[in-house]
């Protein structure tokens, strides 16, 4: 096996997203090996022109690289240590969702075991795998990522992160918190506007502008967070919070949900209350470092 | 007084706001005449060739239109309701920080009085006044709005929202609960890469990517609540669902907040078991409609 030439590639368990991802690997042209608990999930890739293995082991030795995306870690641990062929040379990139802590666990198994580990995810629905769309990241040792970055590329848009393998869940579940709390806050807006009598569609287009224009000042804000100073350039939090109190008031009184203005002004209320209220919104930082459970 | 060509303006209420407001007619040209309780506050502007009003209500009679810049509509009440001066005639466009609610009786209050009434919103901190990032909300009849736009657009970026004179004030808060949203889900993503060393500026840039992406799907998903109808064209609820508490368990995993992920857990989770598992986020509208405290 030559990793520098050799760009075939084995793809491990074919639900909606695995057979997603082996068919992308065919379609650019990679000689891709397939495996499944149940074979016949691998019947429309065989007829793309995928080699089904007869068993894990020979699926883990045939191709230099071997993407894995099975249900949880649990059935990763369960496959692979089933098996005790060498996996000396071979490279796991396994796209599997789980914990930062399961993704450093499965790295330190991999390489008692011999092989290079990366841990990804994927930030993308199975349709949307080999289009640019697909966001995919990466995180494990640079030179592993960089040995296989063209033959992944077949996916989508892939990224590497860091060294530290629990990076790509990380930035996974905190780039998704982002997605959930952009649609849950332009919901909120939808909820109360519609009491007044404006459609969705309405809304959305003043939403979108706001949400666009506040993410440009993440860069700067987290400069604050960097240097640990929180000077009040734009606005006060104590400011902020007596437009909190409104955006409670107002939910209420046109009577809908409040749950989410109200965690957005108990978090800044605390800061208050811990002396911040003088102080620029990112010194929120402190409260969401702290561990509380609602 | 000929509104069609008389553009000079009153400006009621000199606090930080209401000078930057006074400031920025000056500064554009209109003739300029200001009021404020405690008069000491209009020094600088009269030095800038304002005008000083030796009553509220010599202020009201003065321009053919006056922009009302108080504490609360409280003291708009209170400060009116004193002075008998006819209003016949004259706009009032009230940028006080207050309710829907308020919003509309003050109208009411208004027109009774024989004025034309306008509502707006600052979406804006002092300093961007006079600028096009001054985005200042305007709701009340359309003829009103269209008699004063050039002048209202000293300003900054005026917008007209509609007749309801409600609909500023509901613009202003859903608005910042976009931006305190987006603000808060970067702050936990923020505080949970720390735990594994990454600093804030480089999480913002992937934050940043996430959040104008997610903005643009917007016009899309309120097709969806426009006509109440949520396939699962992109993903299902309860897929999503599995990848919340993941969300939730790896906060609580590396020690930071857990309370905003529980939250967008605790929303989908009540969909889920309304019977929505299978149909896409927007349903969530359901839940947002729904009075709800906390």
């Amino acid at each position: 096996m030559n990793n520098n030439h050799d760009t075939s590639v084995t793809v491990i368990g074919l639900g909606l997203m695995g057979q997603a991802l082996a068919g992308a690997f065919l379609k650019a042209g990679h000689s891709t090996t397939v495996w499944n608990r149940t074979t016949a999930k691998a019947d429309r890739l065989v007829a793309e022109g995928a080699r089904l293995a007869p068993s894990v082991g020979d699926a883990l030795t045939a191709s230099p690289l071997t993407v894995i995306c099975l249900t949880d870690y649990q059935a990763v641990h369960e496959l692979l240590g089933a098996t005790d062929v060498a996996l000396d040379g071979t490279t796991l990139v396994n796209l599997t969702s789980g914990s930062s802590a399961q993704a450093r666990e499965a790295a330190r198994w991999a390489e008692q075991r011999g092989a290079r580990y990366l841990d990804g995810a994927i930030m993308a629905v199975p349709p949307a795998i080999g289009t640019a769309e697909a966001v995919i990241l990466h995180s494990g040792p640079q030179a592993d990522f960089a040995a296989h970055e063209s033959t992944l590329g077949a996916l989508g848009t892939v990224t590497h992160l860091g060294a530290d393998h629990g990076l790509a869940s990380l930035y996974d579940v905190a780039g998704l918190a982002m997605m959930w709390s952009i649609l849950n806050a332009w919901l909120q807006g939808t909820a109360m506007l519609a009491t007044a009598g404006v459609d969705a569609a309405t809304y959305a287009q003043f939403a979108r502008q706001i949400a666009v224009g506040v993410a440009e000042w993440l860069p700067g804000y987290a400069e604050q967070i960097d240097k640990g100073s929180f000077p009040a350039e734009v606005s006060a939090l104590e400011t902020d919070a007596r437009a909190m109190a409104h955006l409670v008031e107002e939910s209420e009184a046109v009577g809908v949900n409040a749950e989410l203005p109200k965690l957005i002004r108990a978090m800044a209320d605390r800061a208050i209350a811990a002396g911040h209220g003088g102080e620029q919104y990112p010194v929120l930082i402190e409260e969401f470092r702290t561990p509380r459970n609602g």
